[in-house]
């Protein structure tokens, strides 16, 4: 599950005064634009936020972004500032640098094993042409991703 | 090249006010925290952080972690803001999550192509097997890696 989906649902309908004008100590009225997105029992996601980019960032960055968005903007800003005040010197961009490495040894691996596959693939058909000869057939098409039936080469 | 190791290293002795305190319009003294690394000639990065983290909010990380690390928790700050500039949705929370997608796409890759290497050994042993009855050879060990001499085997 992905940085976003893992996290909880925008709420329902807030009565009580949001987490962030809970924090911030100021009246949470029905247009309250945090309200949606930190409601009063997630105020950890409130703290985290207000501590790394601040209140005002987050307001600003809000007012960017269209109403649709607004939502998952405030998914990836708390992750990321749960990862930086997790890893203040790295945050988010470390485990960006962490799977850029993964990625690539994976694709290392991956070529290293694509190059064993074509490896197998010439010695089969090395194999293939040798019984050929053994059984005087025919010669046939080089044996890449074809299934065989070795019965009926004996 | 890592996204840390990017960008430019620290600069040497600061002679004019830092990107930090003109943008800011204060003194930069000799012992500025953010003079080694917001140089005057690199004014954007200064920006990206402060309209993303806010100055304070840089400073009081750079506060918090040892100053052997203040290079590279600017560098990781600045990597983020331009990101989250770039991408006021996802930020570099989108870049884990494209870089997560690729990481399990080239595992589903390498499980896919080691069960074909796997199938693919398979055959060549049981290839191996009818030309050693043919030839009526002593039975061998199962072909895995080893590099064998077809030639022989005619």
């Amino acid at each position: 599950m992905d940085v976003i989906s893992r996290m909880a649902p925008v709420g329902a309908k807030i009565n009580h005064p949001c987490a962030a004008c809970r924090m911030l100590r100021r009246r949470c009225g029905d247009n309250c634009l945090l309200a949606p997105y930190f409601p009063t029992q997630e105020a950890d996601n409130f703290v985290g936020v207000h501590k790394v980019f601040g209140s005002s960032n987050v307001i600003k960055m809000l007012q960017t972004v269209k109403e649709t968005e607004r939502e998952d903007t405030v998914k990836s800003m708390v992750y990321e500032a749960s990862a930086r005040l997790r890893d203040p010197v790295y945050g988010s961009a470390g485990a960006i640098f962490h799977l850029q490495k993964l990625v690539k040894e994976l694709e290392s691996e991956l070529d290293l094993i694509r190059a064993r596959v074509l490896e197998s693939q010439e010695q089969q058909n090395q194999l293939l042409r040798i019984l050929m000869d053994v059984h005087h057939l025919p010669p046939i098409s080089p044996f890449e991703d074809i299934m065989f039936d070795c019965e009926n080469l004996i």
